[in-house]
């Protein structure tokens, strides 16, 4: 028996033991079951997979992906990441519209590796959602709002001006939102900046930092909050700032 | 908070803690993940939601609501039942192409209540595959063919003739099929029989008839075959016989 064979008999069998075990615990009756059955086939047709999966269940595969990586703390992708975010020229600012709605919010901080030693040229692709916690390429907002990708400097310094994000609702009009209401939770994440920070042979560290007067941290729908991706923006002047530091985990050698 | 949402929120909760804690347990990667992503993806979109169910789930729901009932042990209903299935007139037989393949089957037997009173005028709904394995309504084998439904007679007895089902795979050509495949499964079910069984009065009876010389009787993939179910039909002159004696479990009165 191959090891994928072995790997999907032991995994799905497990599942599906557990499923039908909860079955007979919790007595679901065959109506249950129909309605079961009918909301499947509903999150096909909604094309909700990506984000019923990402928002809960991808948490605990994050965790365990990088229970043992050196480094900074991650947090799940979610379904918004667009792939192709272009480089912004400095002085670094995501593209915003004229009278983008918001308070301004400087991030700036450092890459380096897990033992400190800074990355020149990291890279960090940031996305968050606007004031009214909507993502650009997922609702009205022109392409790109509030999206970049920014390169560090020789020290592996970076600084980039944003506005604050507003917490939001994961979209819930479809399966996805009637499952949450049969269950009685909302569907609210708290505010937060989503970052994907690389540099040359060290792991990709997929993170997202959440802004402590937010409401909803300690009930985020997508259980991804965790304390050490809590910032403290301060007021300075006219803005916001807050600085982080993102350690990454050197990439396993070839030979590992 | 509403008994229902209480038991969304207790029953969805804990589906979502189990999967959650296998993930760490089997150390699922996120490789893993984009797959299982995917593969739920493929299922709704080919239409394998029953079926996938009734496969691998159903017969859980099913034990859990007949665990308390009188009467003769029931099976999973399957997806291949249609609900239109015409009244035979006597002598009864199923309907069959002139050159149908299969030992010729007949099938007797009464319909009493749990407490062995006899049931005049139960109606018996079989359907049954054919000696490819095959089910008329979802194949190209003629619509109507080997279904119908027999009423039996004043003391509860019945027989209808057919021919002898083969074991069929479940469709496998698909994304159940490709989980069959990664868990090193077979697709088989066992040859058999199914009937819905109901009288005035009684609980409806779905169940299944396992031949007992059938391959696959120790390991069919529905997980549905009961000992009570399995039947030995018997050589009598050109044909082979069973009969058997559905025990209706009385309708719970309007007060219970
Ligand atoms: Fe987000
Ligand atoms: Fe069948």
């Amino acid at each position: 028996m191959s090891t994928t064979i072995q790997r999907g008999d032991q995994v799905v069998g497990e599942l599906l033991q557990r499923i039908n075990a909860l079955i007979a615990e919790a007595d679901v009756t065959y109506d249950e079951y129909q309605a079961a059955k009918q909301w499947l086939i509903d999150v096909g047709e909604a094309g909700e997979w990506p984000l019923l999966l990402d928002v809960f269940v991808e948490h605990a595969v994050e965790a365990q992906a990088t229970r043992r990586r050196d480094g900074s703390e991650g947090s799940i992708l979610g379904p918004y990441h667009l792939p192709d975010h272009p480089f912004l020229e400095p002085p670094f600012e995501l593209p915003q519209r004229p009278d983008e709605r918001g308070e301004s919010l400087w991030i700036s901080g450092r890459v380096t590796s897990a033992d400190g030693r800074p990355l020149p040229g990291a890279v960090l692709d940031l996305w968050h959602a606007d004031a009214d916690g909507l993502y650009s390429g997922f609702s009205e907002l022109p392409a790109g709002l509030l999206r970049g990708k920014v390169r560090a400097d020789e020290e592996g310094r970076f600084a980039v001006r944003t506005i604050k994000p507003a917490p939001y609702t994961i979209p819930h009009a479809g399966p996805t939102g009637r499952l949450i209401a049969v269950c009685g939770w909302h569907p609210w994440r708290p505010a937060h900046v989503h970052l994907l920070v690389t540099a040359e042979g060290h792991e990709p560290l997929v993170t997202q930092l959440y802004l402590d007067d937010s409401e909803y941290l300690d009930g985020d729908i997508a259980g991804a909050v965790k304390p050490s991706l809590v910032v403290h923006p301060q007021p300075v002047g006219d803005h916001l700032e807050f600085e982080y530091e993102f350690r990454l985990a050197p990439a396993p050698s070839a030979a590992a």
